[in-house]
């Protein structure tokens, strides 16, 4: 029996969650349904994409996922179901599958056959659900409809080399819980431009010359504590995602600060890698 | 093995839910449990009532739901535990219940016979785990105590009809994560009383003169992007639960604002509909 | 098969929790996933060990617990496996389990032999998710790694009596959902230096005289309603952990204001008990 996982704008106060579970548990009782988010910035495609490739890989292959932001049909954004990289995606074709195949070319979309219903404001509910459940049990995807060729593409903020080389331009991606802040720049794309050379970093005030391996190379344990880096100091790595991520070590938004609110950086603002 | 939901004014941080599960799943290792909320607002019966409401008939027939609000038993407040549509609650006699059975004539009502320990202020532990696993492993209510006939009923706000029924006068029930403002006024109760009339909804200075069936009809897609309704466009619908409800289509209440802060609508303001 | 617990200061938006998930049932595909917390403030030692102490004696024996609070290994916080109780904790050495070891000696400590990847900034993934899924199919902790003797042991804030036995000198623990507060004194301790004595305790401007058993024992229902204690009455009661608890008897704290606010008391703040 295949998991079903669910990624929403619902929130977690109203009946929303509540009534999808339970409909998936009326029509497939041993189904197992895994929380992903329910927190997705109401109608927001690139975070929802953001938070569903960085967590879709780790479930098993045959995994279905009910994508809930966004999902009504229209003439313009039709329902569909995708297998990328062994995993089930179902969703309005609204970018956010794009977005996941930007990066893994789909192996079957195909246009979701079931009519939404006429008085139809909950189509993760009346549709999603049966094609969830269908996979679920092992059904295939072409009795769920036909094979689709317009999958949506969003253009992604990517990061630029400019200066013949000299300089990486990318940006902000996403602030997560803690206030670290994510770019979009990948560890791969900086060892291509870098070619060893040294660089600083650049964001808003802070300027960074080290991108460490994980939070706590920013501090050197042979020193004594209050003497050294430690809870505070501001620190670029590369995340698990392998992106180079700007955090203050140990440190809570709501108290201290992170480094989105300490350092002003917000959502698709610059940083710059200058090679020198 | 039948399912048990949990709604609670518990909030998702502290000890309590987590204490929950485990002694449930102490009690019953093959326990299947669903959160449906954990974010009612402290105490608020009629919340709860309208986020159960919602939610329960979504579960199959014969799942367990925990109403972990307003719990502690007083002289005034028993624990009950009723059988409504298929569907057991356990509560203590606070109104939730009779709210849903206002609806739906309860099939049995019991006062709860188990005591709840003079040390005592942690009932929907101490008291509802046990009743709960008891119905889930298939045992009976006439076990968990004495029929009762006091189910508190608290009055709703209801819409009524004015002007020799050329006016409806209702109110705001909900306001959702979206910021959408859900009325009190049903699809069926509004069709009675239009007779095929024209009419205009007014909630403080917006005039409606249109109620759709799903958010993304406000959007004409044979008119070019720009220049139609919108992202922004205040609309009526019916919702999925076939009441009248105020939304901004695609927006987020946190940025640009939902139905609710930008008409300045909250819970029991007025909603008026004139027909013409 | 074990129950596997997750208590984390992730948040409930980012992947972290699905991706978490995701990895364990990929793991294990019939493992039982439990949330006790993913809000805990960041890196909060204190506050993670407060939930985690409430809530795990209500799992069964051998439930594994994850602590994915500050867990990434340093040369002074190694990655640990502990048996307390009957129940296992996988966290850093970085206080949690120590604080949770303060009141009842662990059966079993290893150092976790699972090197913490070069590029590890997610070890709450990619190691306790094996250990924990190692423990959960009946695995030893032998297996696991090797004796640890020295687990983190931090100073938890303790009562103290003071004025030859005359007064307890406490303070507040945590702040609940309800804005309630929690104070560190526990029933057995104030009844043991008590001895029968009337007291009053004092926090801030508050002094109370009576300490109850449960919420409701402030409401008199002999009484008619409007003339008695009632919701927004301050009380003193042992809660449900048998620590004594101030609070607004049926209050939100978001709207009216719980105890915490209403009192101006705060995490740490002082409480007194006075022996008359």
């Amino acid at each position: 029996m295949a998991i079903i996982t669910l990624t929403t704008d619902f929130g977690l106060k109203d009946h929303f969650v509540g009534a999808l579970k339970g409909s998936i548990y009326k029509e497939l009782a041993d189904a197992k349904v895994v929380d992903i988010s329910h927190a997705i910035s109401p109608f927001n495609i690139h975070e929802c994409a953001y938070i569903l490739k960085n967590s879709y890989k780790n479930f098993p292959k045959g995994t279905v996922h009910i994508v809930g932001v966004d999902a009504e049909p229209t003439p313009e954004n039709q329902h569909i179901a995708v297998l990328i990289d062994g995993h089930y995606f179902i969703s309005a074709n609204n970018g956010v599958v794009g977005l996941i195949a930007s990066e893994i070319m789909p192996e079957k979309v195909v246009k979701i056959d079931i009519p939404n219903p006429e008085h139809g404001s909950f189509p993760v509910l009346d549709v999603f659900v049966k094609v969830a459940c269908h996979i679920a049990r092992g059904g295939t995807l072409e009795v769920v409809g036909k094979t689709f060729a317009e999958l949506k593409e969003l253009v992604e903020d990517a990061p630029s080399v400019t200066d013949n080389g000299n300089r990486i331009v990318g940006s902000v991606a996403y602030i997560d819980n803690y206030g670290n802040v994510v770019t979009n720049i990948h560890k791969n794309f900086f060892d291509a431009y870098r070619k060893g050379r040294d660089f600083e970093l650049n964001a808003r005030t802070a300027a960074i010359k080290t991108i460490h391996n994980k939070y706590s190379d920013i501090v050197n344990f042979s020193i004594e504590k209050g003497k050294r880096a430690g809870a505070g100091s501001l620190l670029a790595l590369f995340n698990s995602a392998n992106f180079i991520e700007l955090a203050i070590y140990k440190s809570d938004r709501h108290t201290v600060g992170g480094a989105s609110n300490l350092l002003g950086l917000e959502y698709r603002d610059t940083i710059t890698i200058n090679f020198l």
